[in-house]
């Protein structure tokens, strides 16, 4: 059910037309009553056009709708962008007779294309009159690309229910377009304004941030968050038991979610999860995370079943984090490769290397590092790349 | 004639018998007299021993041999390492009757595996017995490992002569290696220790920082300028035209060398240069423009033939450096694709990607940035990522 399994909340999705594949492109999420909304955004500094109406309208802490197209990226797209998010949600708003403030707008696809919105416009009385409670599946659905699966994940604890689903982490169009990663948590637990955006951030953002398919941030990227309220109670507040209850609840999503992101990425055949812990910082251990499930030489030694101590210890030390070499350990699984700083002279005997390599052939592949300078730790999660990632992203050009 | 065409050098090259192939291994660079000499080395945390070693010895601003193996890395091993290193320097100078303090050395292979040290002694004799004045070529080609050219070049300006070799920019061993850089430069103009280092930070540095072909900094990086003097005349010293003729000898050897370097990267079919202009330092065109090169997309789109505006677009806007996406233009070759931030919309009319994709399916491909802010501008020197990228890192498996 994804995003409508909380109570509260209808959607629909639909062929608009935006896009030549003639598969579904456009998709909606509306509320029953105004919802709390939180959102995070790309940093990017080309920015979409939807992701500053989004960014805009949600900074209050408020909404009521989501409008989601494929086709076009409404990037790098100048003011006609911005008055075709603005032209678009505000037909949504007309149509549900809502304040187009409370209408959120995310848009992926072609990268500089203009919006196609006399096919969006046109779309809309259908789209709107087949809002369902049911809608759940057929939003998350109609907000795939080139995704091979749909992605959603619910949850339900004692009165309350969280629902998400999500987009990418795969090329959108064949030609033009990015990895756009489009995420969208529902809630019905009570939470005001003020503190969703903390339950976003919080919770949300550092699961979110730890998957790094290739590396490149989109211009559109997002991830929102909405409460309903519609499960009754007390407002959930931070120090409170059930604030810890939503934020575990709204985390089991996340990460459901972020894992079929990473199985579903292009040309993906191992999931790589980096572990970094005795780090100065979590900022350090984040950094030598993301540079080590980054490192292309990580990669392929992944897709070739190459265990490589090397190729880990070189992003490691290449990560800009300072740390004194003698105190890093390396396991793959549970092997250690790296011992002090080196690598054991047992790796290089015969058959040394083969508990590393039964490591690194399984489909999940865990590369924990350990810095042993502090108490700072973080996760990344990569994927390998393969012939398949470069054949999705080099030959399916026009 | 490579580092041997300037005068008051003699080099070497032979089979030690450290690595399985049976290709040569070890190599040696011998001056007459002591040189003035400087170092670029790798920023890598886990920095090989013999990098240790030669960033102590040549801090003084004088050198007079480089020993140079591959086969193992010597780094990541510890303690012993650097005894390793020592020793294998050292019987290098007592061959040949010199301070251990001027030899210097340089290592690239497997990351971890202890140097086969009684292969490489055993070498000595043979090695120091067959310096010669015509030894560069041979030099230059026993420290290749995977590529597929030696990589060398030289100039002879009035009275003085500057030459110099390179290897890398490709994995060095099948299983477990890096793409290490090492690079010899040598002058028989009259340079004095002072001034040497200023000559490599200034002229070399920033062009062999400009080269990425992975955006993985190996453990070994090495960049060896050393200054015979055997040209005669007076030193050479800042502010003087003989210092700026000295400076565009250097800068024409090196950018040579780099170019080389990128031509012959793992599985690159284009070189792709990224020019960033209008930034408001050089270090912000820098970060930019690595940004560009390093990016999975860019490189993959190159592969395809695919011009891509929104990918590159995406990489300036995901660089970290903060500018006003409105002032920003994007040309491939001469070809407009990105105007004030903007696609133009003629790119998306039939046939009107035609020119950009004319461009990018050049041998080189020239990626102009103008960020429209200041006056910062810098180059990265990059190359596409193909299957043969994908195979020759994951498949050449142990």
């Amino acid at each position: 059910m994804s995003v409508t399994f909380p109570r509260g909340f209808r959607a629909a999705g639909t062929t608009a037309g935006m896009k030549p594949s003639g598969r579904p492109d456009l998709a909606l999420l509306v509320a029953d009553d105004v919802c709390s909304a939180a959102g995070l955004f790309t940093t990017n500094a080309f920015a979409a056009a939807p992701v500053g109406l989004s960014r805009r309208r949600v900074s209050r802490g408020l909404a009521r709708a989501v409008l989601v197209n494929s086709g076009q990226a409404n990037a790098a797209t100048g003011a006609p962008g911005d008055r075709d998010a603005e032209t678009t949600t505000a037909a949504v708003a007309e149509a549900l007779g809502l304040d187009p403030d409370l209408v959120l707008a995310c848009s992926t696809g072609v990268i500089g294309e203009p919006l196609h919105v006399i096919e969006l416009l046109g779309a809309i009385p259908e789209l709107v009159g087949s809002l369902s409670v049911e809608g759940g599946p057929v939003f998350a659905e109609a907000i795939t690309t080139t995704d091979t699966k749909v992605k959603q994940a619910v949850t339900e604890r004692g009165s309350f229910r969280v629902g998400g689903c999500a987009k990418g982490v795969g090329m959108i169009a064949p030609d033009l377009a990015l990895a756009t990663m489009l995420v969208f948590v529902t809630t019905d637990a009570h939470v005001a304004p003020p503190w969703i955006g903390r339950l976003a951030s919080e919770v949300l953002e550092p699961r979110f941030e730890s998957l790094t398919v290739d590396g490149c941030t989109s211009t559109n990227d997002t991830v929102l968050l909405l409460s309903s309220g519609a499960a009754g109670g007390d407002p959930v507040v931070p120090g409170t038991p059930g604030w810890d209850e939503v934020a575990t609840a709204l985390d089991e999503v996340a990460a459901s979610i972020v894992l079929q992101l990473a199985e579903d990425a292009e040309g993906a055949g191992h999931v790589v999860l980096v572990t970094v812990t005795g780090a100065e910082s979590a900022e350090d251990a984040r950094a030598v995370a993301r540079a080590v499930a980054d490192s292309l030489l990580v990669k392929t030694a992944v897709f070739g079943g190459d265990p490589n101590p090397g190729r880990i210890l070189q992003a490691v030390g290449a990560s800009g984090v300072p740390f004194p070499p003698g105190s890093v350990d390396i396991r793959i699984g549970e092997v250690p490769v790296v011992v002090a700083g080196r690598v054991p002279d047992a790796y290089f005997a015969d058959g040394g290397a083969e508990g590393a390599r039964a490591e690194v052939e399984k489909p999940r592949v865990e590369l924990n590092v350990s810095l042993g300078t502090g108490p700072g730790s973080s996760r990344a999660l990569g994927v390998d790349l393969s012939y398949d990632y470069v054949r999705i992203n080099a030959e399916y050009t026009t």
